[in-house]
């Protein structure tokens, strides 16, 4: 496995779930395979759950960890092609990934998107480019389009609930939320459930249509109500407007979640992928109920991250 | 033990500085105790003392570490139960702290207080529902109120320079400073050492007034002067005021130690917490002559440190 | 070794260079060497390269290694002899260095020049402290003066890369930026070349004279042509105005190199420290053409650091 950045990198899907679910019942059984293998973790914008279970990963793993927090430690990097670099860029990615993957085993970026120049983002520029010029595996840590280690953490957690021979139903539902975010984590989990054996509809209010790479032959609709109906998963999640790109747009109903609308589904497990803002996201009713999956996703990060960097060890 | 936030939580102070004092003949002897377990540090403030100690004692012990400095690489938090975080707040404690127990085996926080609600502040809301929430043994790295690695290798220090039979006399005295600081560091000395086996004297001016919380008992005077006679040690530390809560006070006389003011008490060694400000809380003089144990309460921080990690690797 | 800040710190260059080369080969072969040691970096500035290649270079010696980017997560530090420290510093780097020794076995530490008092920048005020301070061994990360670990990386890649019995022909090219940037990697190329088996050329524009400290001996001249002429390496590097400090000078031609110039090279490698402004200092069609060495240099990072802290724990 060269790199890590979409459901499309994995050759079998629920074989990884297993071996990641394996590794959660001992996660020091390969603790020798990263022996003097160096983990190097580099940060353009914030992160919590994902520094810390890559690096608990790793160490379970036995590697060595180098993080970097390249807006705050480093230097500002430059994507262009061709830039004359006479503004405030110090240094191009094709220079700062090479050098970098000089340092490690396995390489991580963490890249948001800019939300303003849709064809940039979605050209995934800074994530492409790092693994161009890296020339060791990639891990992506988000990007600007995708959140692919969260996803994984999600179907492992959807897994390790579900026991009936049926395929659950799992509904993803637009939240409100104050500011402009990415479209990455809905996208990454549609792409994941599109892969998975479940059930998958997509509801969000007008307009919050997301790329349909992703959700190609979902079922998509603009009703929350009929989509939670004898839901079992309900993934709740923000995101700004793909089409009138990175914008808030005007939402007449209120779209959080709560006990009540809970009540049509198949007494629903919730997840989101955090952070998540209480009461704007989804109300304390759930995130304090027993519904909730969440603390459980945000565990499940670390043997997401630790079977693909086992995989990724085994390879090298 | 569940967590170190206060002489309170130490079943046998003396024993407690005995066990750190033998780790400090032999800091490595335990080097495979903490093997596989990960120490995660949580910074909402700065740090370099407590920093680098902590993580020396644990790699003393053979852990792992993770460090964090939330306010710069994470999310900006909310504490107020209920709160609809519709404005500057990410994420909440409960998930950031649920989140961070669930990727370490010991975790640290450090967290200083705002000096504008005394209410808030000396409730400990921060350091509490972090410990609340988060499910695995808590490390203070000094909280809104106290500093107890801090204080314990005070105490550690003080042990290591006294060997009469007779209790020392140690003086914990107010110095002046130019910016509003916390009381937490006077308020923890005077709680270590009115547990201690010690002469425990308290010199500041009107109005700098401690919580009687933590000098219960201490005998309390505005007379710099009769508090340092024939004292054997002098802590020095500047707060501000606990009473008019987080202002600076008019103060009359120069309340800064000098050699001078030394010459009536018992050759008195002085100690400070660090950093200190040359010339305006204590003088070149002092800082730079043979009566200091300044560094050797910096170095005692290590083994501070291990002693409390090791207790809790024990009980895991 | 006590300290490397220079090449005068090194016994015998190309001994050391050699030791260089044989770890690279065999970089795990003193992976014993440096267990429950402890590497400590302390950064006042960013940086890159230097953060992870003494890290990857700790971490095969098998150290361990705490990182504190003070500038951000620590205390602003005072530097003056008898500061009375009432204004916005707040600890002095008597109490900073002796405190990060005790807690080290090895330090690092990088501190840029501020470019605007040269007395200061040039009397290494910051590092002579530390060093002064810390009492254990230092190594510069980079100092307001000299760059040693990249010189040593510098040479190391020279020396891989020239298998004939004559010297080379080594150019240090002043180039473009737009920028004031410190003289420290020019003056160290400068020293340590001076001290190798090369022959030495220096061009830059009329006023950018380097300190004739690190230069005695060199042929210096403004004319570009004519020092490229048979060149085999050629080192370009933007610095400010030592003479007319830290400001960058009216310059009239275009003293970027390119493919052109090459030519009337031997060929020669191009070299750079990295990070590089593309198409200011350097073009892209040097930059990802064949006579680069610039990723090489930067790999040699490693070696270079591993070889000094090999040595300095080898006498601990």
């Amino acid at each position: 496995m060269k790199q890590f950045t979409s459901v499309r990198d994995m050759h079998d899907v629920n074989k990884f779930v297993q071996e990641a679910l394996a590794l959660k019942q001992n996660p020091l059984v390969h603790s020798q395979l990263g022996k003097n293998k160096t983990l190097g973790l580099i940060f353009l914008n914030p992160s919590l759950r994902t520094r810390m279970s890559a690096q608990k990963a790793a160490y379970n793993l036995g590697m060595n960890v180098i993080t970097v927090s390249m807006d705050k430690e480093g230097w500002s990097i430059e994507f262009e092609e061709g830039a004359v670099m006479n503004a405030g860029k110090t240094e191009h990615i094709k220079e700062a990934a090479a050098v970098i993957g000089q340092y490690c085993d396995i390489a991580g970026i963490r890249c948001f998107p800019g939300l303003t120049d849709r064809h940039f983002d979605y050209g995934e520029v800074v994530l492409n480019q790092f693994i161009r010029y890296c020339n060791v595996p990639v891990v992506s840590l988000e990007s600007a389009t995708l959140h692919p280690l969260q996803s994984f953490a999600d179907l492992i957690t959807i897994t390790e609930n579900w026991n009936k021979p049926l395929k659950p139903k799992v509904v993803l539902t637009w939240a409100p939320h104050i500011k402009a975010l990415p479209q990455a984590v809905a996208n990454s989990f549609s792409e994941w459930m599109t892969a998975a054996e479940v059930e998958f509809i997509i509801t969000h209010p007008e307009g919050y249509e997301l790329d349909e790479i992703y959700t190609e032959g979902d079922t998509v609709t603009y009703d929350q109500e009929n989509a939670l109906l004898n839901a079992d998963f309900v993934y709740v999640k923000n995101w700004s407007s793909y089409r009138d790109y990175g914008k808030i747009l005007p939402v007449e109903k209120n779209w959080m979640l709560t006990n009540g609308k809970l009540g049509i589904t198949n007494n629903a497990k919730v997840m989101h992928c955090l952070p998540v803002r209480r009461n704007v996201e989804l109300p304390d009713e759930i995130m304090d109920g027993e519904n909730t999956l969440i603390l459980k996703q945000a565990e499940n990060r670390i043997y997401a991250a630790q079977a693909v960097l086992k995989k990724m060890l085994a390879e090298i």
